[in-house]
């Protein structure tokens, strides 16, 4: 092992007891701080957002269980302050990094997390620690659905949870790069809000009519692809609403229920439902793509890719950051601030 | 018009008057007889059967809508009795043809037929009118979804409600060509008929343990693609069951329930859900494929594709078929004899 600095044996950190979702099964504790090993780098945490794949992670809803109890929270950013002895985790010693957590032990909420060193990308100069931990969920995913549309020859594509964070950056990559989008919020609200962001065609589906004026957009515009996040009847009302042939990629399940799908849309009119997941699409990266990706992400990050943040807590205050925001996501990112002075 | 023998002006022939499934909106009557123009075939029927699919279209769940009042029936046999002056639709002359219905006008259910000459298939001499008017429905669509598995490289599949007509013909084509089946049933005695057709894996959805048997048998074979024909959470269960990557080919819906879908197996899992329509797998095919096809049909229609017959009804009896018929599918088909003497 090298380190930079005296690492303790301890640390606080949030830890998961049960995946039932219950507040008492995630309490703030002591746990020792693991060394790193060849390949590993140890990162003192910084800031650690939470993100709606953590919220299904505390349900067991996740597609990852990690053997319990376990540190949540699958990104953040911090310094590498210790490694494995190897060239690549080397390299990485004592620099500022955007982490992802391992998938099988504890993750980014709590001082320190041990990872692959794989698993963290160093940041430049210009983004700061809270917006480096925001860099791979979100603005990764952003990235890959716009890559997706735009590989498949889409001209238009439709997105539900259009107002969530990765549903803004969805909209500004939309506008950049042409590509025209269809978004689908549930508020008043949080049509405006994407409207003042210049998207042109907003619809709220709790509004009469919508899966009329749905059906009507996506024709006009030619969406062929619909990006979904909500699953249940949501995900039959887009997949009702797009042209035959149409295609449902599900990227997230909102709503906690399962997809549902007119068969006639199957049968009748050849469209087709298929899941995406980050970690699928990376992994078919070449490392040399993943840098390359790496970079694209941060000089977008202040821009297209960028997060708004709603609220930020200390550790201890996990319960209450979750419970604010379950109860606004539309308001922004909330962070996990640690190792303040 | 040429014709072999006198066209008379009107016909008997059931008749729907409104989707909805009610038993007094399809009523026998007196219809006009057409004629015949250019590229298409009069035929005069002698046998049609009910299938799920002309359960689906008299309650406006099927793809297609047709202009009311109008005769159901997708498929039948009979002779051609006219035709329109045209080379094909001469060749077809007096030929004993199995038939499909046109897409606008009135089907098979009832004493003559128009439909378009390139949807006539001429009989060899070795097919009865009754094993010919079912040729086209059940066993073209079983020997479509055995190429899908075959050329998609699965080395087995899962179906559900195998017991049903085409599914006990996709058994026999399971044990023919070696790939190994899964089939699922509803009820024991059809467990039972299709182990006394040598099926080797056969599941009762009804009984205990069914979810993680299935589970374990489509690893144990090696099962990654499955034919389903009910929806609901039947599609749901056996979604679940498929191993990473799976897919979920959707060309029935018997509970006339929307498809169910856990979004972990979408999203975490990559399995797909698609649809099926036979109209849309022989569009693919070129002219020269789909006579090839005929012939291969034929040839196995006395033994792989053949189909059970439980009853036989005149014309004025349509409603006793159709209630006999959705009592029990297991028992056989149901058919209408037409122009008997």
């Amino acid at each position: 092992m090298r380190a930079i600095e005296p690492i303790p044996d301890t640390m606080q950190a949030a830890v998961l007891h049960a995946y039932d979702g219950a507040p008492d099964s995630l309490r703030i504790e002591t746990r020792p701080v693991p060394r790193p090993q060849r390949g590993q780098a140890l990162v003192k945490m910084s800031a650690a957002p939470i993100n709606p794949s953590d919220l299904m992670f505390l349900k067991g809803l996740y597609g990852v269980l990690k053997p319990l109890p376990v540190a949540p929270g699958w990104e953040g950013a911090g310094r590498v302050v210790a490694t494995g002895d190897d060239w690549l985790s080397r390299m990485l010693l004592g620099k500022r990094v955007a982490c992802a957590a391992p998938n099988q032990r504890d993750g980014t909420w709590a001082e320190y997390m041990l990872t692959s060193s794989a698993r963290c990308i160093p940041l430049s100069d210009s983004i700061s620690d809270e917006a480096g931990a925001m860099l791979i969920v979100n603005p990764l995913t952003a990235w890959a659905l716009m890559d997706i549309a735009r590989r498949g020859g889409h001209r238009a594509f439709v997105q539900t949870a259009a107002a969530s964070a990765l549903g803004r950056m969805l909209a500004r990559l939309s506008l950049h790069f042409g590509v025209e989008g269809v978004h689908i919020v549930r508020r008043e609200e949080q049509a405006e809000l994407l409207r003042s962001m210049g998207a042109r065609h907003v619809l709220n589906s709790e509004a009469d009519g919508f899966d009329e004026q749905l059906r009507t957009v996506c024709r006009e515009v030619g969406a062929t692809i619909a990006f979904e996040a909500v699953s249940g009847m949501t995900a039959a009302r887009v997949l009702r609403a797009l042209p035959d042939g149409g295609r449902l990629v599900l990227y997230g399940a909102l709503s906690e229920s399962p997809l549902m799908a007119d068969p006639r849309d199957l049968i009748f009119q050849r469209k087709r439902v298929e899941g995406f997941w980050l970690a699928d699409w990376l992994a078919k990266r070449t490392l040399w793509q993943q840098l390359r990706l790496a970079r694209q992400i941060q000089n977008a990050l202040g821009d297209l890719l960028r997060s708004e943040i709603a609220g930020r807590y200390p550790l201890h205050e996990t319960h209450r950051a979750l419970q604010e925001y379950q109860a606004s996501m539309t308001a922004g990112k909330r962070l996990l601030v640690m190792n303040l002075k």
